[in-house]
C-alpha cells in the first residue's frame, strides 16, 4: 500500500504544514506535495481560514509541468464539501488527472470524514490512508479534539521553583525561570487561540498575554481571557481592556458591567463553571486555551481534569515561602492524586520543563 | 604522551573499580589492568580497606606470564607509603619490571600525592598522567572531597510531588514515588557510609536506613544517623537503636542520655551545628552522608550550602497540602536563592529524578 518514499513525502507535508502553526485556527494544519517520477513538482500549505487549501497551493505551484498521472501527498484527507469559502479540493484533484493520493489522517470534520476519500476512489484514484497517522494526529491535536469533543484544547502552564512555589510571600514572581524558558512559553502561546489567567494574576503580574518572538516583537495577539471576580478591576484596567481581544469571565454573585463593549460571561460559581465556560468559548470560536495561572485557576482545571496538556517549567531554586503552583486542602490519600503521565522532560539551559497529560 | 589504546584500558580500570562501589570507604575506588603487546595479561580491583590494592591484584593475576616490559593502567596513582596495612605498590611495580604506568588521577592523599609517580620515574619507568582525569575524579568524588576538605561528601535526597510536597497534611508519605524510583534511591544509599534523617522523619516513617537490592535483600548496613531532639524517642525506639550502626545527634538544651552504648553527639543549636557535625562525623570515620529529610533537615543543609549533590525524585501528582520539601520564611528575593546547577534529569518510568549540585 505504501512505498518507501511515501513516508519521506508525508514528512515533507508535516514540515510544510507546521509553518503556519498558530495561524490556521479553526482550521487544521495541512501541507501537500505533488510528486511525479519520485520528484516534487509542486508543494503548498494552508495559511489560514479563508485562504486556499494546501492541495490547491501545491497543484498551482506545479502548473506548467505535466501534472497528469502524478501523486498527491497530503497529511489530511482532501475536502469535498461546498458549505465554506473555498471550493472542494477533490474536484480539483480529479480535474488535474492525479492518479494517486496518499494521506495520513481521515478528516474528523463530519462534512468531510471519509467522503473526500470516497469521491476520489469513485473517480478511479488510488488512495492510501494511515501512514504516519500518529504523527499527523499529534500535529493536529487541537483540531482533532475540537471535532471529536466540541471543546477547546486546554493546555496548563506554570513556572515554579523545585519546591513548587510560583512566587514569594511578598508576591514577587519575576523571574523564577530563565529568559530561554520564557521564550519557550511563547512557542506554546503561539499554538493557542486564547490565553487565560485568573484575576489575581492579572492584577499582580500585568501579563501581556500575547505571543512574542525571541526579539520580544509581538507576532500574535492571542485572545485574552480574565477569569474571576471582575469587580476587582480598577478604572486603569478598564482602560487597558479595550479591544475585542479581551474576554472577561465574571464569577460570583455580585453584578458587574464593563464600561466598554467587551465580551463578558457571567457564572455563579468559580470551580463549577469550568466546563460551561469551555463550551461557551468553543461556540465563540476559541478552539484552544492556554491557562497560565495563578494557583486557584490552575488547581481548578487540574481538579476538574479539564486539560489536555500540562507544562511545568522549573528553575533550580528553592523559594521556601509564597504560593504553590497547586492547592487543595481536601486530599487525604496519595492515590487519589494519580492520573497524569509524563510525556517528555526537556532541559532548557539551567531550567527544565515537564510535559504531562492525562493517563 | 597517550596512545589510542590508553583510553580503552583506562575505561577498563573504571569498570573494574566501580564493581566495589560502596564498599571501599575510606579508600578510593581503584581498578588496574596489566597490558603486554596490547593485550590484557592481568586485571584487578581494590575490594576494600585492608585488602590488597588493585595494582597488586592485577600483577598477581598475571603471574605465570611474562610481566617484564608490560604497561600498568590504573585510574589512581600507585601508593608509595608504608604507614598502612598493605605494602607500597610502587615497590612491587618496580620489582616486576613494568616499563610504563598510565594513570588518570594523582592521588590527593598527602602521603602519596606525586610521590608515587616520582618514585616510579626515578626507577626508569615511563609515567603518563591525566588521561580521562575528569571521569576519574567523578568516580572518586567522595575520596577527593575527603582529602581536599577533610569533610564527608554530602548528598541530599527527597521524594516529592510536582508541587514539592513530601507528605499529606495527615502525614502520609508512602508512597509518593514509584517502586523503581525507590530502587534508584538504594543505588545512591549504596555509595554512602551513612544515612541521616531528622528525628521527625524517623518517628513518622520508621525508615530502614540500609541498602537493599531489587529483591529487597539487605546488601549493606549503612551507619544510621538521627538528628534532632532525642528526648522525643520512646522506649520502643531505644530497643531498635541497639547496634553501633546508630549515631544520635541530639540538638537542643534539654539533656539526653541513651540507655544503650550508642554514639551520641550533643549540639546546642540545630542549624548552627551542621558544619561542626560534619567535621565530627569525618573524624569518626564517616566519609559520606546521604541526608534523606525531612523538611527541616533538608532545608538546613540547603541553607547552609553544606551539600555536594541533591537528588529530587518527582512523581506526576499534585498533593496540594502537607509539608513541602523545603521551608524558609525569610527569603525576600528570588535571586537570593540561586546557586544550584542541574547536572542531569533522568526519567524513571512515570517518575523523574533531578540531580543538582552547587554552581
Amino acid at each position: 500500500m505504501f512505498n518507501k518514499l511515501d513516508q519521506q513525502f508525508l514528512q515533507k507535508c508535516f514540515s510544510l504544514a507546521i509553518q503556519a502553526r498558530g495561524f490556521t485556527s479553526p482550521n487544521p494544519l495541512v501541507g501537500a506535495v505533488l510528486v511525479k517520477d519520485d520528484k516534487i513538482i509542486g508543494e503548498g500549505l494552508h495559511y489560514g481560514a479563508g485562504l486556499p487549501h494546501a492541495e490547491v497551493n501545491a497543484i498551482n505551484a506545479a502548473l506548467g509541468t505535466e501534472i497528469e498521472g502524478s501523486t498527491l501527498y497530503c497529511n489530511l484527507e482532501p475536502c469535498c464539501h461546498t458549505n465554506k469559502r473555498t471550493p472542494p479540493c477533490t474536484d480539483l484533484i480529479i480535474a488535474a488527472g492525479i492518479k494517486r493520493v496518499v494521506i495520513s489522517n481521515i478528516d474528523p470534520n463530519p462534512f468531510v470524514q471519509n467522503k473526500g476519500v470516497k469521491k476520489l476512489i469513485e473517480n478511479g484514484i488510488d488512495v492510501s490512508i494511515g501512514e504516519l497517522e500518529h504523527q499527523g494526529a499529534s500535529l493536529n491535536r487541537i483540531f482533532f479534539k475540537n471535532m471529536h469533543q466540541k471543546l477547546p484544547y486546554v493546555t496548563l502552564k506554570m513556572a515554579c521553583s523545585l519546591d513548587g512555589r510560583i512566587c514569594l510571600e511578598n508576591g514577587t514572581s519575576k523571574w523564577i525561570t530563565s529568559p530561554l524558558s520564557r521564550q519557550h512559553v511563547h512557542q506554546i502561546r503561539l499554538e493557542h487561540d486564547a490565553i487565560l489567567v485568573g484575576i489575581n494574576t492579572f492584577l499582580t503580574d500585568a501579563p501581556s498575554l500575547n505571543t512574542r518572538d525571541d526579539d520580544n516583537k509581538v507576532i500574535k495577539e492571542n485572545k485574552k481571557i480574565i477569569f474571576g471576580d471582575m469587580t476587582k478591576l480598577l478604572p486603569e484596567h478598564h482602560h487597558k481592556i479595550c479591544t475585542n481581544d479581551w474576554i472577561l469571565i465574571h464569577t460570583g454573585c455580585s453584578s458587574f458591567s464593563c464600561p466598554r463593549e467587551i465580551k463578558i460571561y457571567h457564572f455563579d460559581h468559580f470551580e463549577r463553571s469550568l466546563l460551561k465556560l469551555l463550551k461557551a468559548l468553543y461556540v465563540d470560536g476559541i478552539k484552544s486555551v492556554l491557562v497560565e495561572g495563578g494557583q486557584k485557576v490552575f488547581s481548578s482545571f487540574i481538579d476538574a481534569r479539564l486539560f489536555d496538556d500540562v507544562f511545568l517549567f522549573y528553575a533550580p531554586i528553592f523559594l521556601g515561602n509564597g504560593k504553590s503552583n497547586y492547592m487543595n486542602k481536601n486530599i487525604s490519600t496519595i492515590d487519589a492524586c494519580r492520573g497524569m503521565k509524563i510525556v517528555e522532560i526537556k532541559s532548557i539551559e539551567n531550567n527544565f520543563v515537564v510535559h504531562l497529560n492525562q493517563e
